[in-house]
């Protein structure tokens, strides 16, 4: 864990603050998005799990104390369910900015409905299916990375075959967390390419299977981090086995993206539309 | 992959889409904690990617399109930070919620600056050295699962102890994913409860080690799903192998929480919290 500076911003010399009765994940989700439109850098607070009226004062308490000599007050996202709690935290110093008291009343008339005010079905989560399929999908993950099992095959979601350090590991396990997808993934390595033909298990399967590339440079950089100097490497060697992969990612119709500037969310969010699962019911 | 259904709760008849420029990421964790206030079921389109206007227009049509014959209007929960194709899709027929476009502009205003108003930095997001720590955490975390290696453990942020299936693996890899936490693993076995002591690789990193425990009827239940009606999943040999662990922590002076009614995203903000990482700078 580091300091997460990716270049140097001029200091907002503000302190932004996180505020929730539950994990705090969705303000932090919230108010990065907000706060990646300015060009500065924040001190950032996490308050999660402020669920009683005492730790609403102590959350006002820190937030209080967080104002500038000079009188520059804390930027304070929260997602606040119980009215009486976010009553307390509102009355802090602080700039507010509040997720769920923002749209939760115009939602209510729009619908006709009351909300439920209660602090959420998030909190019973771990109760859950749609949890419980989460966790499933992560063993299934876990057990089918690298082309470890064969097994269950035909109940993944989806397939990801690319060549070794081409991002299929990491994509796998956030499919897996994130949406529940079961995500198996193949290396696709020499052997494969000698014989001109994809790993066995796989061709029964290929409506299933995702394909991921990556740039020769950016491949043989990753590569050069594990095994520094090696023929596996290579730029060379690294060219070789990106050239094969593709054609044969053509050749059996296999869809592919190049994850070379894209993270596993971006690679991950395309993958989730062509597997057509853009469109769900809870 | 299956519904999201937890329980049947009456349909509000109608669609819900999450647009954004970016993978809509944000914008779904977000309308998903405004709609949870709800006790209703919504249908749900993700549009990622909006980022051109001829895909703003067809996000319109879209839109446009889920208005039910009754005139029911869709929701529409956004993160577009250009103006142009804010404005583009603004005019569809649904409600629009726009995450960007309602906190920034007061922002603006509280800093005294300008926004960037660009796609945001999280676009270079497969760039920045966050990134680059996330990846090497994942990889650290799956190198280091259920103790299956004790290389390097002096760089390990934390490392979660706890019996078989107590949560430690999935926990580890959202601490890795989603914070850059390098997290190892490892299992209490009854060795060590025999021995009467902590595995050998682990007592000179006493301070960064956090326990896992678990009810035993919720323990059996979950070890009985992968092997049904072993000795292993058996509740009395559950309730042996907990007292022991717990018995274990407490004298070493471990920290611990119990993860049987926790999500992962609880867990690891608890964990987070005690590891003083409630603090960043970006």
């Amino acid at each position: 864990m580091t300091d997460k500076i990716n270049q140097p911003l001029p200091s907002a010399n503000r302190t932004v603050f996180f505020v929730s009765d539950g994990t705090g994940i969705t303000a932090e989700t919230f108010g990065h998005s907000v706060l990646t439109q300015f060009d500065m850098k924040f001190k950032q607070v996490r308050l999660p799990f402020i669920d009683t009226l005492e730790k609403a004062h102590d959350a006002v308490r820190r937030i209080n104390e967080a104002v500038t000599p000079d009188g520059k007050r804390p930027i304070v996202f929260s997602t606040l369910v119980k009215t009486d709690l976010a009553n307390v935290v509102f009355k802090s110093k602080g700039m507010h900015m509040d997720l769920i008291q923002t749209f939760v009343s115009p939602l209510e008339q729009e619908l006709g409905v009351k909300s439920t005010h209660t602090i959420g079905r998030s909190h019973n989560i771990a109760d859950s299916e749609e949890y419980k399929n989460r966790i499933e999908a992560i063993n299934f993950s876990l057990a089918h990375d690298d082309g470890q099992s064969n097994k269950n095959l035909s109940t993944a979601d989806v397939i990801l075959v690319g060549v070794s350090r081409s991002g299929k590991t990491p994509t796998s396990l956030y499919l897996a967390m994130q949406y529940g997808i079961k995500a198996a993934n193949y290396p696709l390595i020499p052997d494969d390419f000698e014989r001109g033909k994809l790993p066995s298990a796989l061709p029964e399967f290929k409506g299933k299977i995702f394909g991921l590339s990556i740039a020769a440079e950016r491949l043989s950089e990753i590569r050069n981090e594990r095994r520094p100097g090696s023929k596996y490497a290579s730029l060379e060697n690294c060219r070789y086995e990106i050239n094969e992969a593709e054609a044969m990612m053509k050749r059996e119709g296999i869809r592919w993206l190049s994850s070379t500037a894209k993270s596993i969310e971006e690679i991950s969010t395309t993958i989730l539309q062509e597997i057509k699962s853009d469109v769900r019911v809870y």
